[in-house]
């Protein structure tokens, strides 16, 4: 079959680093509309011909195949790069895993954008500064507390959130964190102190050979203020 | 195996009502424990014997199994009742469009909680009319004409979002249309004016026989405002 493209945003991780991860760590080749065009990639919803648009990007396209939503998406690259048990309540657990880490995400996004997407951060600062109060004194601790109880849980030991093996949902928390450690520095960082487990976790992937090389080359796109995880410091709190 | 048991928030319907309503799409014998008991459902977080703990309700017990996330939930139910394609593509192109309506659910919530869910709507009116605005102008006319789209391009006909049957992301946009109409009655119909095909679809699934019997009972809780879709007038812009 095909290799893998990826359509996302170009200049930014955004939700595209969730599927890049999962690929980069299966070294599943894939081209990156993004990078290598310079412009935004596709979902497919200007082509009457694709049946199965996506209402945002990332998009993957595998041959036919039309995927949207990041964690469909990490669903289909689990199944075909074993990147996630093959057993049915496996399989499912890490699929919960992931779209618990997407709650975050949103959450993440929203503390800086609030009221509307479509408006620019300046426009929704008071507003902001209100959300990411309560996203870094509330939220982030009690979900890294989630995902601190789940790794002490693992009958096969804390070094994994699923068995004994790396998930998807491994390479997506080691983003969240890398994401939040970018935009919160304080109050990840006061959060993580009480996380071992997750901190450690996240350390594992990155040192991972495929992930340290991708991290290491110029495709890893820097942390910046366009993507979901954007460091304003007036919102660390 | 033993029945469901749907552990929810009593006296509201929120995202347990999406698994509902594929148990009752079903014919699924199902335990809601909300409802029977009075009290909130169980998430699994406090007892250390459960190694996969939900980070939120609803979550569906079945035999040994704890599931948590609405969509990871309708991902297993679909599975075993036939509200969801054998297919890998059917099945994950149903899975995608679930996690888009999951996103426009999280959205409906957020128009009336923009700053936080621990603080009472009183204390974040102006931002919620602000971000109502936004979505009942820009988002809500979104995802109604995306899924106009995937119901015209559907090969098998426009009466259906995937293939020629009922599935569980069907039950889903039904609740989710409902919901708008009733938040936001005027901001909806104006959408749906423009996306009849989205409108014909919710009134064939509530003519449903099983989901018909299920709305006139006292199983369905009414809409109110300690659920995601709160009509506040002021709100309905």
């Amino acid at each position: 079959m095909a290799a893998y493209e990826l359509h996302y945003w170009p200049g930014l991780q955004g939700r595209g680093e969730f599927v890049r991860l999962a690929l980069e760590e299966a070294g599943a080749p894939y081209r990156d509309i993004a990078l290598d065009d310079g412009v935004g990639g596709d979902t497919g919803i200007d082509d009457p011909a694709i049946i199965t648009p996506a209402f945002a990007l990332p998009v993957l396209r595998h041959g036919k195949r039309v995927i949207g939503q990041t964690a469909a998406i990490l669903l289909y690259l689990g199944d075909r790069h074993g990147l996630a048990p093959r057993s049915e309540a496996g399989r499912l657990w890490t699929h919960q895993l992931q779209l618990t880490i997407a709650d975050v995400v949103t959450e993440a996004h929203d503390a800086h954008h609030p009221i509307g997407s479509g408006l620019y951060y300046e426009d929704q600062k008071p507003e902001a500064k209100r959300r990411a109060a309560d996203f870094c004194a509330e939220r982030v601790p009690k979900f890294l507390q989630w995902f601190e109880a789940v790794l002490e849980r693992n009958p096969k030991g804390a070094a994994h959130l699923v068995g004994a093996r790396v998930t998807y949902a491994e390479t997506s928390l080691f983003q969240l964190v890398a994401g939040l450690r970018y935009a919160f520095p304080k109050a990840s960082e006061r959060a993580l102190r009480k996380t071992p487990k997750v901190a450690a976790l996240a350390e594992a992937v990155a040192g991972r050979p495929r992930i340290a090389a991708y991290l290491a080359s110029e495709r890893r796109i820097p942390f910046n203020e366009q993507g979901i995880f954007r460091h304003y410091p007036e919102l660390d709190l």
